[in-house]
């Protein structure tokens, strides 16, 4: 009998929005892997830490900011053999993935490594979206509003497509990319209805104005819709 | 001193999909809301009910699946001036939201009248699409891809130019609106990638193929990826 692989959602930051799902699995498995930079413990640790029993084993799956994709899969390659051994032996696997595991999530490339030879159950989690949207005090959509959700680091004309298709837009991980998205947004005549946030549920969280600010930091969202915040 | 308006998500189906913060505001508050049916006690109560302590105060808004516009804006009305009076008198009042608050969610009717003149709370939920990614071990989207969210009701020249600009559609609430989605997905090459699921984390939860998928209900989701399912 071979062990079961979970991928657990565990939220955008704020440990309480664990799901009840993700707390008891992580009570019940005895070998648990998380992402990490290169030294330390890493933030999706820090969020799961009070729910995991002492004593368990633990698997830092360890990647530099700057690593380059072949980089990326040595890492994932290296981290799935290490998951595969205890699978092997029986031993049931939870990998902690922050926001949710298939939405825009790393545990996407240990799922395509491991998935043809073991169970894999996937626990959805809080994206970072919904986050910024309840921490903002803004509504993302409603009634039969069209949504995209935009990685940052799209070409202006290709953000510029999505923005033309949709009612409200999403931008992730936007960083060194905000003058970009602002272009877009101003010819579009929707920058004046942009909402900013940096480091959604963590303890230095911070809302930004669209009429003042300057700079974001990569762990920034921003939303817009089309309506502003006319929901009436 | 007015009480604290709380739109709590509760997820897609699964009762274990609470966040611990849900379960904890649930168990704090003196008064609770849910969206409901014309008569019994509707999806959102079933999900929550084992974190409803027993000896409160409950608010049933009620609506049928049929209502119109303007019934709908009554029902709401009415279901804010009822909440309204408890938060005047101090007491704080949640309200059960299926899946995230402000990401489709009815909550938003409730902020809309609301949020003017009390204290609001918004505590993000996971997601239907989130949850049918899980379900259907189907990631929706990594690295920079642009995600649609698409209602089925757009019409087929809006959801063409939604799908054209994006790498991975999310249709929601198909039901219906089957023939009008799998056209436009047949003309882009994609309706062989569709991954379809009906009620997904209910009891009753199924997974169809597009080879073979003739009808969907209301509550029905398809998936699709540009790559399909190729991640690595």
């Amino acid at each position: 009998m071979t062990g079961t692989l979970y991928g657990l959602g565990i939220g955008p930051g704020d440990p309480e929005l664990l799901t009840l799902k993700t707390a008891r699995i992580l009570a019940e498995v005895p070998v648990i892997a998380w992402p990490a930079p290169l030294e330390g413990e890493g933030m999706a640790r820090a969020i799961a830490g009070a729910h995991i029993p002492p004593g368990r084993i633990e698997i830092a799956i360890r990647m530099g900011f700057t690593v380059d994709r072949a980089g990326t899969e040595a890492a994932y390659d290296r981290a799935a053999a290490e998951i595969a051994q205890h699978l092997e032996q029986g031993r049931d696997v939870a990998v902690l993935c922050e926001g949710d595991p298939f939405f825009f999530g790393s545990f996407i490339y240990l799922f395509a490594r491991l998935s043809p030879r073991f169970k894999v159950e996937v626990v959805p989690g809080v994206s970072s979206i919904m986050a910024a949207s309840a921490a903002l005090q803004a509504p993302l959509s409603a009634w039969d509003d069209g949504v995209a959700v935009i990685p940052s680091t799209r070409s202006e004309a290709e953000i510029e497509a999505l923005v033309a298709a949709c009612d409200a837009a999403v931008f992730m991980k936007v960083g060194r990319h905000l003058p970009k998205i602002r272009r877009v947004l101003e010819r579009a005549g929707l920058w004046d209805k942009a909402r900013l946030i940096e480091r959604v549920g963590l303890p230095d969280q911070r809302i930004h104005s669209a009429a003042t600010v300057s700079e974001l930091p990569y762990f920034s969202i921003i939303l817009v819709h089309r309506r502003g915040q006319a929901w009436l």
